[in-house]
Formats: structure tokens, C-alpha cells, sequence
């Protein structure tokens, strides 16, 4: 006896929802609707002899801005304060009179370099604000870091509707900020502002959140997108060049998914942006140069990928390349890989994967291993074994409603995403390929 | 200077989101869709002098089943094991051969009640379980009980897709689990199976999860709906009367706010009900009940109110009469006061504001206050200080951008929602009067 399927003897009425006066009305499809503002959301009611079962199916609208800009920090540039607002919404934000209010969570790096310059913009324009240092780093992204934050907000004090908790910091600050934000009174708006190439193009334009839990990477976490991210390309020139490659890799992971053009200036330009840390320079201002534009393809290619499921509901997902066996892999041997490095790795073990399988020539392989050596990123390390990267798998597998979902290259810049269990021989020869080619690539 | 809005200089592009062969491709508006799965998702981008940026707007659908059902305990009954499954998922899982797996946290004192027949149920039904009682009390609905909770499950392993945690409990119960529930992997799906009269009817229906902080009721939570909620009145035999009459309150709420009839079948009817714990007697079967109706109405109207505002992003709520007062009385009068108590204190002073404000009759007045002290509710109490409703006025205004929504009966079974405050005047004078009229009721 089940009760709530739809069995012939109940009988299922759709129900509209109709909003007069302030009080939301149901209303059945055969019916008129009163006048009054129609809800998305849907009622099915069922009755049956073993009693009465509604299904509640309810649209929610999630909208964030990732504004590119320059000079955020300068006191002048009205972005960091208002650049969340719409026009209207900034029109009723400025008629009411009080000082706007806002608490920053900053690394404690990135404060050391510029946490001078932020105080100064939010003095500059008149803002009550508290600036919290934290070490957001890998090794402390956990709950505590979360509670840490809650606490100080709290007392600080801040309107829950429009005055926006700011992050300012890699992707382990802005993970650990947005999980407070989405706990704090079950959602406060929130900002991120990256300030490491890899949460320019990663962390800031999709809806996630999280800390690491149980030994297990991002195991706790959300999925509320901030209110804006706000893009400043100025703050890599104090990176150091390791934490560019870092970025690199999962701008790699788009260019090999789904970007030709992009795998393409990465071969060619790559190195020289490597070095001169992505920053503009503009000698034929009419032209977009290279960095400019391998930045932008790999906003644009990203986003296409996140926001048609920012709740990751459809299980396929190319984003997901270079994150199978990664996760693992960068719990492991934390902190000496970072998360960019260790999905390099299993990027690179997965371009061998795809060369056993047939999608992959071995020419467009030496490209892709190649392009990933030109940007000074590992493609091999010795405690991703075969047991390992199986194990990984094998997680996956209980994780994906009973299909693996592996995307894969199927050519430079297009990719296919397989749902059977990859046979144990195939990924033997591709690990033993890989190890054989690979494993000496470190010795430099 | 902002950089975001969409000034005259700038020019605007919506493209939508089509996938096709696993890859999601933008397209301009303008031009002809690839053959493919068009996405509710859409990206306007806009470029100007100052750089590029972008807004999401991405909708999110949340489905969940709220089930009333009997002998949910009875290993017979499908419900507890699979009622949160439709018709083809649930062949697609039973297709599956290993056993299924299942979570379940269940109130310290239901558990002493029910704990042997759930085991029983679980144990007749071939599932690898885990029963966790936990204390869970107001006091102790805290981020401390959801870390408890997410580490015994992270120590059983469940699958994040296909193995819902349940709760078995009253609302903490069902609020502390939802929230670790919807932090764990950042979503597992969970399942609501209230006990209380109050949980049956509010916390089964809705999206809200949440554990008190730094003083304050439900600080932090999160809005993730369960996948189902099972609803078995049978529960409620060994409630003790004051938690009837604790869900009661809700019950009023709703009638008061949208529905004359219910307050007429909870006026006339409440009182018989209130001392059979609304248990159904079938004497005439082919007509619904009252403690049916009662029930069914309740649920009724609330899922209308809730369905199309699941994430409370409409923040003129008719569900918040009674929640503007209460919550900080009842974080002061800890454990003395019980939720639907505090709530009913707010509505009580209320009636009288609107009366003061001549929404209501004098007579409509008294048929609600006799109404409530039928069942049993505290109508009025010494905490409850003119300070007090305007501490508690002022933090809603400062919550509620800027304007108080304050809903308030206009009759019985209709309301509005006010936006401008209450003058002072207003509030002491019906303060006065409550006082006067009511300060003695307790004394029975
Ligand atoms: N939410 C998401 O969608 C998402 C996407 C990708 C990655 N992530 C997460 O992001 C994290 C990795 O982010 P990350 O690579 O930015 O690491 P990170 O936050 O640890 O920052 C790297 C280091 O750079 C320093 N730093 C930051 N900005 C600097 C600057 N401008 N100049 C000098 N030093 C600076 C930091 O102090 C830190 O030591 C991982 O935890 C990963 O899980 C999240
Ligand atoms: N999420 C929501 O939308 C929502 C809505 C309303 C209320 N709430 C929350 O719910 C909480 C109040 O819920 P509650 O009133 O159910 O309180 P509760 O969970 O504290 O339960 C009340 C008491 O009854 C006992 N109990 C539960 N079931 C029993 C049974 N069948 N027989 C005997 N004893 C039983 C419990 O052990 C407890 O002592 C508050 O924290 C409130 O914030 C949440
Ligand atoms: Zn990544
Ligand atoms: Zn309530």
C-alpha cells in the first residue's frame, strides 16, 4: 500500500496560487482566477481512501551580478559599496538618511597587503564598518571558522536586508564567508570579492559554499550565490606566480570542456601571462589583448555551466573535470598541493583515460600535457595510485544516484560525459601510461 | 561613477541557456535556439567603458510531499520507507538490490514512547538503520546538536541522493535535523515525521530550518524544504493537553488570518477537540470529522501562505502574526513558555491593538479571547511589557527593509498587513487595556 502515488482510485487537483489583498488564495486549474498576483508555485492535492497528500512544487529566483571592474579599492569607485544595487534599488538606498553599515571578513594575507587601503575606502565614504582578519586558510576551512565569523556579526550588528557581509580573499575566505552569510537568520546578503586568480574565475561566479569536514573537502556547505562578486584583476600582481598556475588549471578545465579559442590561448599565451601575472597592457587600446580575453572566455564559459543548475541537481556536469579524484587527493597531502594543482593532476590522469578510451589522440594528448607543463603546473604525483583514483570512483559512484557522469575530452575544447563504470582495465593501462610518461616530469 | 546599472553608454544582452549534448551553450535573444534543453536560467550581460558584468537570474524548483497518513510505525505501511518517492522513482529504486539505508534521529522522550516500533518497522523492512535519540529542547536547539548529528551520520554513511535522514520528534526536532540535513554535502534529503500537534500542522510544512544563537530564536537556519513530511495524528495520544493546546495557537493563527470557518469549527469544536487530542472517532464514516477538518484546514492554509513564499523573499507574511513579539519573550521565559504559548500572548495583544485601531469590534474581540482561553491558551502575561513590544517592533523594522508589515486581523478569518509603525499612542493605550481586561485570567 503506497499512499501517495497516483493511483487510479485518488483523484490529483492542481492548484494555482493566487496573491489579493496580502492573503494567497489556491485556486483549482478549471477555475477562473480572481485578480491578484499569480505565484509560480504550484499545489497538487491528492485524496485517497487512505487520506489526503499535497506536492509542493516551488520555484525560487536566485539572481547575483559579477561586475568586472578596476580600481575597486580607490574611494571614488562607488562599486565595493553600492555596485549590488540596481538603479532603483540604489535610489531608495540613498534616500534614507543613515550611514550604511558593513561588516568585512578579509584574509589575513590579503589584509597585510591591502587592508590599509580598505579601511580607507570605507572611512572615505562615511561607512560604520568592522574589518575581521581571519587565516582562511585550507587547513582551518572548517565550522569553527563559521562560528568565528556569526559571532562577530552578531555583534557588530547589521541589517539583514541591506547591508551585505563583504569577503575579501582567496576561495577559502569567500567559502567560509558565504556559509556564514547563508546561516546567519537563514540568509544574509553577502559579497565576494576574489582576490587569487582561482576564485576570480571559479569561487565568485557560482552559488557554493563550504568548509571541509570529517577529513572530507567541502563536505558541509550551501548553496546561496552572494548578492555580486566584484572582479579586480589588480589584486594578482602580489600573488606569487604558483597561485596563478593555480587559477590557470580550472580555467584549463573550461578551455578543455567546451573552449577551443580558450585551450588555444592558453598554449600560445599562457606562459607569458604566467609571468606577467594577467595584468593588462594596453598598447593597442581598440584590440582586447590576451589576458583580458582568456579572463573573460573563462567567466562566460563558466557561467553558462553554473547557472542553469546552481543547486547541482542535474548530475552531469562538465565543471565536475578534474574534480573526481581531486578531492581526495588534496585532503591528503594538504597543505603541500593546492586545489588547483591537485585538479591539474587528475585532469592530466584523466586526458590518458580519454587516450585508452579512444576519444583522445595521442597528438592532442602531448598538446594538452604540454600546455599544462608550459604553465608550470604538476600533471603527475606519485599518491595518486591507481588504488586511489579507484577508490575515488568508486565514491563517486555511490554519490551519483548509481552512474559515474565522467566527463571527458572527446578533442580539444569538447567533452561527453559517460555514465558506466570505467572497466578496471582500461584504467590500469591509462595509470600505467600516465606514471610511465609523467612520473619523471617533476625532475626539472 | 557605477559601473553596474544600466546607463545610456552600455549595452545590454540577455542570452538563454540551451544544452546540447551535455554542454550548455548562451544564445542570444535575438538569434535562433540550438535544438536542445532551453534552461529557466537567464544571463544578461552588459559592457560598457568601465568593463564587462553580468546578472544571473536562475530559478530553483523545490518539490516536497506532505503526506497525511496512518500507522505510519506499522511495518506494512510503505509511507515511513518510500512515501517520498513517486511512482517510477521508487520501481528505479526498488530495481536496485542492496538494502536501503536510513538515518534517523528521533526525540529523546518520543523515543522512550515510539523507539521500539520504529526499530521494528525498520528492522521487518530489511533496512541497515541507525536510531540517534537526541534531547532535543529548546534549550539545547543549538549548532552544537546539529554538529552531533552530522558527525554520527558522516560515521554511517548514507547515500547523499537516495537515503533520506528522518526526523522523529516535534519541532526542535525537526528544525536542528533539517539544518544538518541541508548543511550535510550541501543538501541530503530529509524527511519530517512530527509528533507534536504544533509540528504537525507549521514546522511538517514548510521550508525553514533553524537552531537558536547568541540568544537569539532561530538566528541561523537555512530554507531547504524536506523531501517529504509523513503526518500521523496518532502521534499526538500521548501528547500531554498543554501541547495540544500549544498547536492549537498556530491553528488560531491561521484562522484568525484567512479563515472564518476554522475559527467557527475551533470556537464551537476546539474545546471537545483539545480533550480527545484530536484523535478521529468514526461514528457517521461518510462525513469528515471535525478533528479532520480542523486538521486538514489548518494544513490547507498554511501550505498556501508558505508554498509560493518558500524562501520569505515576500516579506509581507500573514504567517508572522503572532511571530513579532513572541520571539524574544520566549528566548526570556525559557523553558516556562512553550512556542504556541508566546505566540498566543502576541495574538492576544494584538486583537487589542486592532481593536484600538477599529479593525476589529469590540465583540469580535471577545469571541477571540474567549476562544483562546477555551483552549486552554495563556492569553496574557507580566513579561509582556509596553517595552518589551517596542523593542521588539523596532528590531522588525530595521529586519524588514524599512517598513513594519505588521499583519493584524480585520475581522475574523481576514486580515492586512500594515506598513507604517504603530503609533505610540496605539500601542499604550491597547497595552493599557489588555492589561486591565486580561492581567487577572491566569488566575483561575
Ligand atoms: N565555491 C566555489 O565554487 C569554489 C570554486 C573553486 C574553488 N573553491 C575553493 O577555493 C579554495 C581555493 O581558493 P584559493 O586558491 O583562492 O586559495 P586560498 O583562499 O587559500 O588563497 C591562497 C593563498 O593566497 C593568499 N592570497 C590571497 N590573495 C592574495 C593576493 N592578492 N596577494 C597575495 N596573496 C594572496 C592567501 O592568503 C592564501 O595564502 C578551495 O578551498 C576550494 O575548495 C570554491
Ligand atoms: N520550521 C518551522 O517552520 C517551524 C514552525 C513552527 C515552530 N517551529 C519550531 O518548533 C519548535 C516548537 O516545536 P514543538 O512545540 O513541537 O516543541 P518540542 O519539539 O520541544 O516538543 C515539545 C515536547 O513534547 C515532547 N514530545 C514530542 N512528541 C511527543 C509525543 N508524541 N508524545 C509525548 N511527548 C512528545 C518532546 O519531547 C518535548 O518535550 C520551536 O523551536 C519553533 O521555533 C518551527
Ligand atoms: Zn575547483
Ligand atoms: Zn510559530
Amino acid at each position: 500500500m503506497i499512499s501517495n502515488n497516483n493511483s487510479s482510485c485518488s483523484q490529483q487537483t492542481k492548484f494555482n496560487l493566487v496573491q489579493v489583498k496580502g492573503t494567497w488564495i489556491r485556486q483549482s486549474d478549471q477555475f477562473q482566477l480572481a485578480e491578484g498576483k499569480l505565484s509560480d508555485a504550484k499545489i497538487y492535492e491528492n485524496k485517497s481512501e487512505h487520506g489526503v497528500s499535497w506536492t509542493v512544487v516551488s520555484p525560487v529566483v536566485f539572481t547575483y551580478r559579477v561586475i568586472q571592474c578596476k580600481n575597486i579599492l580607490d574611494p571614488t569607485n562607488d562599486t565595493l559599496l553600492w555596485g549590488h544595487l540596481g538603479e532603483e534599488e540604489l535610489k531608495h538606498t540613498l534616500s534614507n538618511c543613515k550611514p550604511p553599515k558593513r561588516f568585512v571578513v578579509i584574509d589575513e594575507n590579503v589584509n597585510k597587503l591591502y587592508g590599509s587601503q580598505v579601511s580607507q575606502y570605507f572611512k572615505a565614504r562615511g561607512v560604520v564598518y568592522k574589518i575581521l582578519p581571519l587565516p582562511t586558510t585550507e587547513e582551518n576551512k572548517c565550522m569553527e571558522l563559521v562560528t568565528k565569523i556569526l559571532e562577530e556579526v552578531h555583534e557588530f550588528g547589521i541589517d539583514r536586508r541591506s547591508e551585505p557581509i563583504v569577503a575579501i580573499g582567496g576561495g577559502v575566505c569567500l567559502d567560509v564567508v558565504g556559509l556564514a552569510a547563508s546561516l546567519y537568520r537563514r540568509r544574509t546578503p553577502y559579497i565576494r570579492v576574489p582576490t587569487t586568480l582561482l576564485s576570480y574565475i571559479d569561487a565568485s561566479v557560482g552559488a557554493k559554499t563550504g568548509v571541509n569536514f570529517a577529513g572530507g573537502k567541502n563536505k558541509l556547505g550551501s548553496y546561496v550565490p552572494p548578492v555580486a562578486a566584484f572582479l579586480d584583476c589588480s589584486f594578482f600582481q602580489t600573488l606569487p606566480p604558483r597561485q596563478i598556475s593555480n587559477g590557470m588549471a580550472e580555467m584549463l578545465k573550461m578551455a578543455l570542456m567546451k573552449h577551443r579559442g580558450l585551450f588555444e590561448l592558453m598554449e600560445t599565451e599562457g606562459r607569458k601571462l604566467l609571468h606577467t601575472k594577467l595584468q593588462v597592457c594596453k598598447t593597442r587600446p581598440e584590440q582586447e589583448d590576451s589576458a583580458t580575453a582568456i579572463i573573460r572566455i573563462a567567466i562566460e564559459t563558466m557561467l553558462e555551466e553554473l547557472a542553469p543548475n546552481l543547486w547541482e541537481d542535474d548530475l552531469d556536469r562538465l565543471v565536475d573535470f578534474g574534480h573526481l579524484i581531486s578531492p581526495e587527493l588534496e585532503m591528503r597531502i594538504l597543505p603541500a598541493l593546492l586545489h588547483g594543482e591537485a585538479v591539474n593532476i587528475d585532469m592530466s590522469f584523466m586526458v590518458y583515460v580519454a587516450v585508452q578510451k579512444g576519444l583522445l589522440t595521442v597528438d592532442e594528448k602531448n598538446r594538452i600535457i604540454q600546455c599544462m607543463l608550459s604553465l608550470e603546473l604538476p600533471v603527475w604525483h606519485q599518491d595518486c595510485t591507481l588504488e586511489l583514483v579507484q577508490k575515488s570512483l568508486k565514491e563517486r559512484l555511490k554519490h551519483s544516484a548509481g552512474s559515474l557522469r565522467m566527463p571527458l575530452p572527446t578533442g580539444l575544447g569538447t567533452a561527453e560525459i559517460f555514465h558506466g563504470m570505467i572497466g578496471d582495465g582500461i584504467l590500469c593501462q591509462a595509470h600505467k601510461k600516465w606514471t610511465d610518461e609523467l612520473s619523471s616530469s617533476g625532475d626539472k
